[in-house]
């Protein structure tokens, strides 16, 4: 058989081709570096559709971890971490507290910045641990992966993906100070497009465009923060010297989990495909959570959640929030693990988790009380539900921004906030309908797609498993330097050649004046001499 | 009822969305004002998919066209003309005949100026006939429709649109001197994103960046030359000063007919849609091309054609192409309407009029040989049918170089090509491997996407009568000058304060420094005096 395959050249390379088409049609195999919290919520869900596609999904995920839990759709390889599941618990809770305490400006900047390091080193940590786990890394060297599936907010699979030599494609809303545009090439001019934490919109003033432009530089160190140790480790594992963003740049595609209802429209590259709503799709109550709705009666109900990092807060905050719920007539359904508050209202029910998507898919429900995740304003937005936002950390500002500013609901200093504040901006977004009638037109806008996100996520996954990637999509720009990018080096010779041509012009003329005034001068002065 | 409904202005405002919902999902109505020649042929494509889903379509047109003709399937709307049919192909003939004089390249420039210069202002004058034919004008006017459909590549449509304050969708492929990015604010870095008529990849060398930088200027030139009189049509018709770019920036959604298997990779904006492969769809052949077909025997069949509006070429090239096409044993399929070249060999059938892409579609065709067209091009991708490429204007050359880019065909100088060049590369792409490979590769990517693109263009069409356009993808940038585009005040403005501070900074250092120095000269004087 070699013998005949080699003396057809052509023959066997359609042979090959055909059998590897007829390996994937039978479902490819991808490798999968989830990170955790409600990031690995929306990509179980593009696995999900995966799976049902026929895929062999091999998940890699640490032992201790918030939501990844085994499960039979997956193979789960698991690695050991040097942390134990109350320790993480009790560094995330740290990180959170910090968010609630007072004190000066300063003090709070030092705290959160000790809370989120603590946090970062656990997932460096986690990531070394998978990396340097031999067994583990062998046998995915050996699993011959169609492509690597990952989150690039911290990037640990794009690590694994380029040791092991396969395409990638990752699912993300955005990365720490704006690294995503970096890494894909893609223009954000910064007189409209605002950066993250700035807390401004696409129609700034011009104090407002110096103040985009000067957040460059917070965000470049912000950035080196939170990456170097990790450019530092993938050196170190790949042998090779390498930086995040060269290493984010290798990615195929980039699954985008934002719209345009939500988010300023800005320039897009084409590998970037936007798949908001990719989590939005609401299944059908348990009984309990059933229940508690129906019995809410015509006033229906509000849905309160924190987040996944956030499921209990200081007993003063708790009380007065408390306070300020009693003052509706609708059931609050509040995700809360902490201490209950002494002045508990009747119509509040405390649930330790509660199914954030199908309750807000209830067409009970009146209001959405959110700390402006992500995830969450999308579900929002997708349910229409008009939403009280209590922002905490990190994008979570900028989203409730985006929500005020289309008129689809309130923001409220999380520090500040009095319980009539809460009281206030709650009743307004039930009983104004212009909250609600902002949300539906955000809603409608979103909804209206040729395409379901989840069909297209899927879609783009299983494009790069075919295909090997997506090179046809790269932009040439990732072969230029910033000056070239730029054209800085042309526009200095085109202005060379100009000020150069310029220069002997003006040296020609005042050659030819100098001849001529010479003459004039030579011919004048023997007149002049004559007439003495 | 008024009465009932003014005292419930939200029960009247749900009833009135309700009724326009229902009015629409009964069918909306679409104004068309399309562009004649192969332009026609897709956006008919995506008409036939929005007659299906039940939407009333008006076209106007002018009574004398090279395509547009009645049909049963839109309202058709005729306009007269100050020109006969046989005005128009002479008009038409003469430009296409330009192309092949021989002379100096600046005569033939002059020459093919000319010649756009006449057709321009047949299209020019079309334009005014429409927008002055009161009766048509005053029944668009009343017929309220929902959205207008056009191709910007002439702006009679936005002006109508703009008229009748209806939104707007765009199809097209490109809009010379690069209008199309001005347009909808799109970024597009000179150093990767190569210049129509530059014939440059998106990999260039410094003189190749230096070229296609430089070519910002001719383009400026053309367009001016190509639009100004539009822009002239347009303020009087509207009765206030417009630009064309002004007109086109208000486009909601822009349907772009490109892929970046062929195109180069490049920044996009949010209301850019590519649906490249509208116009491949096949349909089965007629009985008199099948018996042709299926009479090519083994060898299968080469389809020829230079365009829409190149049907006759001189016949020293038509004796020079025959003399070439009787070295390939394939039937060759031309669609020629001149005089029969004497040399005319057996296998080569001229026919006045073929179905491009219905033959393309057929696993009998072996090459195709094309003016490069973008239309013809993408048919050929899609249907993986290897190139021989023959540009002869405007953005033939674009897209011969980047076929030739990719492997999947060879580019001929239609006016220095000579008989053995056209065999020697016909046969290069029937026999070598290597372009069917290429083009195949090109066409698995190209046709593997999530939802086919005439679906696509349907639904954006439908999204825009839904939502009354879609603001919600409209960049901010719009609202800016270059100069605030740019950040160049911001950065100015920076700059100043950095200087300033440097400045005050030194003077400060200075003023202590003398200081200094002035007390120790004090001091020291005294005690040179002393020592004295």
């Amino acid at each position: 058989m070699a013998l005949v395959l080699s003396a057809h050249p052509q023959v066997t390379a359609t042979l090959v081709l055909l059998l590897s088409v007829l390996s994937l049609a039978a479902g490819g195999k991808l490798l999968v570096v989830p990170v955790d919290g409600s990031h690995w919520l929306s990509m179980r869900e593009v696995l999900d559709g995966l799976r049902q596609k026929g895929h062999e999904i091999v998940v890699v995920a640490p032992e201790i971890s918030l939501y990844i839990k085994p499960t039979k759709n997956f193979v789960m390889k698991m690695y050991s971490v040097p942390f134990t599941k109350e320790e993480m618990d009790h560094t995330f809770w740290r990180t959170s507290q910090h968010v609630f305490e007072e004190g000066s400006f300063l003090e709070r900047i030092v705290k959160i910045y000790e809370g989120v390091k603590n946090t970062s080193a656990m997932f460096l940590s986690t990531c070394t641990h998978l990396l340097y786990n031999k067994e583990l890394v062998r046998y995915l060297e050996e699993s011959k992966f169609d492509a690597v599936f990952t989150d690039p907010i911290l990037p640990c699979g794009q690590i694994l993906a380029e040791h092991l030599s396969v395409p990638s494609v990752f699912l993300l809303q955005q990365i720490p100070c704006g690294l995503e545009l970096e890494a894909t090439q893609c223009p954000s001019p910064p007189s409209y497009v605002p950066r993250v934490f700035t807390d401004l919109t696409d129609r700034m003033n011009f104090l407002q465009r110096v103040k985009n432009l000067m957040f460059e530089l917070p965000n470049y160190f912000l950035c080196d923060f939170v990456f170097q140790p990790y450019a530092k480790l993938a050196s170190e594992f790949l042998q090779r010297d390498v930086t995040v963003p060269d290493l984010l740049r290798q990615a195929s595609i980039w699954l985008m989990k934002l719209d345009f209802v939500l988010h300023y429209p800005r320039p897009l590259m084409p590998n970037m495909i936007m798949v908001s709503g990719v989590n939005c799709v609401p299944k059908k109550l348990t009984q309990e959570f059933e229940a508690i709705v129906n019995a809410s009666g015509e006033h229906g109900i509000v849905v309160f959640s924190l987040g996944s990092m956030v499921s209990e807060i200081p007993m003063k905050k708790a009380t007065e929030i408390a306070d300020a719920l009693a003052s509706v007539p609708q059931t609050v359904l509040w995700r809360y693990t902490g201490e209950v508050p002494p002045n508990l209202p009747k119509n509040v029910k405390l649930v330790k988790w509660l199914p954030q998507n199908d309750l807000l898919a209830h067409p009970k429900t009146r209001a959405f009380i959110t700390h402006g995740g992500s995830h969450g304003v999308y579900e929002g937005i997708c349910n229409a539900v008009p939403m009280v936002l209590m922002p905490l950390f990190g994008d979570q500002m900028d989203n409730a921004k985006r929500v005020e500013s289309r008129g689809a609901g309130l923001t409220l200093n999380i520090l500040e906030m009095t319980s009539k504040d809460i009281s206030t901006a709650l009743k307004a977004v039930i009983n104004d309908k212009k909250y609600k009638e902002n949300i539906k037109r955000l809603s409608d806008l979103h909804l209206d797609r040729p395409i379901h996100p989840l069909d297209l996520a899927v879609h783009w996954v299983e494009f790069v498993m075919r295909h090997k990637g997506a090179p046809h999509l790269r932009p040439a720009a990732h072969d230029l330097n910033w000056i070239q990018y730029h054209s800085l080096d042309v526009i200095a010779f085109l202005l060379a050649v100009v000020l150069l041509s310029l220069f002997i012009s003006f040296k020609c003329c005042l050659f030819c004046c100098r001849r001529c005034c010479c003459k004039k001068g030579r011919t004048r002065k023997p007149t002049k001499s004559k007439s003495h």
